[in-house]
């Protein structure tokens, strides 16, 4: 790595050559695409250099050899996180986060083993002051309005105090991220109703309602896509949860379409009628489409992608890291957490 | 009430004519037509006596008047359940349960206020000894093979010796009513792995491994649909959030494929070529099929049905309280919560 530019104002993104599915091809080719489409940052490749430079070749991608930072181990998505960042502190997730940590980069974006980036991002890069919890949000598709999850996995047994941080650092992801000016937050419940819910909801309903956020309270499971808010607050259990199952639905609803039409040529010709529409509206669902979710609360920028990240994916969890940083969302994270550090 | 009828081995029923959306109209007529299809059973429809017989004689329906319970008060869908079955003693839904708890009659069908009717089975016939919490089952759609969740949201904030009373219950539910030798019973968790979970379903897991039902481990939400399990175990506030957000998951879809069909004549058509496929597909999440959900833990039958419940519905929920009475599920859950009593 090029030390001189470590007080460049340009942002620095590293992007893991080594994850996901389909490394380093859709890491490597990903990150170059959103280079070529955005070339305001300066973008590292880390990872196994002859594999990364191969790639390259092979794709006649332009890419100067000197932002390829080498990394001997690679975490698979198989590695139990917390052993693995231990036992390879020469791994391309190890190496990212260090380069964060030490500020010579501002962003780490991976789309390898998911809860090792965590614990790399949280571990390495460190909490901000006033974080107990870091946490993800993942955006959902809605009927109207946009919304996003937070906690989208990265906790389970969050305590009513982490409620509140995921509202704060939610809150300004969707104001500065998605451009909503004032966004509605709302705890995730089994009814609307103010005294809905359990002890750890019922107590962030009440931390909340000290804050100036514009919270309207609890909704419920069947609320989250009609967009009814635009910050969902739940435990990481849960939110893991409603994803996953969500995930379900769309391949149940999808093996019992092609069953269908399995059943003949003419309900064949049916579906092949819908198919087009089918696509269109289940690409609201598609991660690839906004690519990654952010890891809020850490100090630096973290992007972590689905295993099976497209190279699209990959460019725009990239895209995504450039605007947190011209947009100072880890200061702005800090400055409002510590404006309500009185809040209990 | 004819109280000769008390010893009489035949099952009796009692129906909440007041409960639901559509009641007395669907109650009324849903329940007298369960009793046309199966009359092995007593039926009594309590509730308002001049609107019972209103509705009985405006569909010419064949109905004895000794079979009808005269209960002055109702407990509307907006009002607190626990408040609600204090101040109003002489409603259907705590005149139901009253003539359960005096053994008048062996199983409830309501498709009235959910939590009223819970709170009333729970407090007035009370719970099995050994049940902490009473819980309610969703059957759920699957790829293959049977899946109910308990619990579906009859209490929130379940300790790990609730969630193992929940897989005792829910496994004799899904044998003696769904005809599975020995279900399948999974946590419902954030991973597979058998560490993966937070407090309550880590220790849950230790508890159920000591047990010989078929306990196979973890379960992903994205496994719930895919009939991996025939028992899905989670506390209430999860398993609430799951099936409301499915319902919502539908509902999104439905809208948007609506929307499509709106787009101009040529999408309008060929939307209208699939609808009965999609009705087809989606028959599977209407819970009129199944009609209502089964409260497990407490002393007597006790049937909750969705406020919008159709005269199928009710139908499907006496005659599912029917068979329960037939295959002695009370008992038997009596029996297998006793042989368990010294787990922990």
């Amino acid at each position: 790595m090029d030390n001189s530019d470590s007080n460049n104002s340009k942002c620095r993104i590293i992007v893991d050559a080594m994850g996901g599915d389909f490394a380093p091809q859709n890491a490597v080719l990903g990150a170059v695409q959103a280079l070529k489409e955005n070339n305001f940052f300066e973008l590292y490749l880390v990872g196994k250099e002859d594999e990364i430079k191969k790639v390259l070749k092979d794709n006649e991608a332009q890419f100067d050899d000197k932002f390829i930072i080498n990394a001997s181990q690679v975490i698979g998505m198989g590695d139990t996180p917390t052993t693995a960042i231990k036992a390879k502190p020469d791994s391309s997730i190890v190496v990212g986060a260090k380069l964060v940590k030490e500020k010579k980069a501002d962003a780490f974006v991976s789309a390898g083993n998911t809860g090792a980036m965590m614990a790399a991002s949280t571990l390495i890069m460190g909490r901000l002051p006033g974080v107990g919890r870091p946490t993800m949000g993942s955006l959902m598709p809605t009927s109207q309005g946009k919304c996003s999850i937070f906690d989208a996995g990265a906790s389970v047994d969050s305590k009513p105090q982490h409620l509140l941080e995921y509202a704060i650092m939610g809150s300004i992801f969707m104001k500065e991220i998605h451009g909503i000016e004032n966004p509605k937050i709302g705890i995730l419940s089994v009814g609307e109703e103010d005294s809905k819910g359990n002890a750890v909801t019922q107590e962030a309903f009440r931390l909340l309602k000290k804050t100036n956020l514009n919270f309207v309270g609890n909704i419920e499971g069947g609320d989250i896509l009609k967009g009814t808010v635009n910050v969902v607050i739940c435990d990481g259990f849960v939110g893991n949860i409603v994803l996953k199952f969500g995930e379900g639905v769309l391949t149940f609803l999808k093996d019992k379409f092609k069953a269908y039409a399995g059943q003949g040529l003419v309900n064949k010709l049916k579906i092949g009628l819908v198919q087009g529409a089918m696509r269109e509206i289940l690409k609201d669902f598609d991660y690839q489409e906004h690519g990654g979710v952010p890891l809020l609360g850490v100090n630096g920028i973290s992007i972590i992608g689905h295993g099976r990240s497209s190279q699209k994916a990959v460019k725009n969890m990239v895209l995504r890291a450039k605007e947190m940083y011209d947009k100072e969302l880890v200061q702005k994270i800090q400055d409002s957490l510590s404006n309500y550090s009185n809040i209990s």
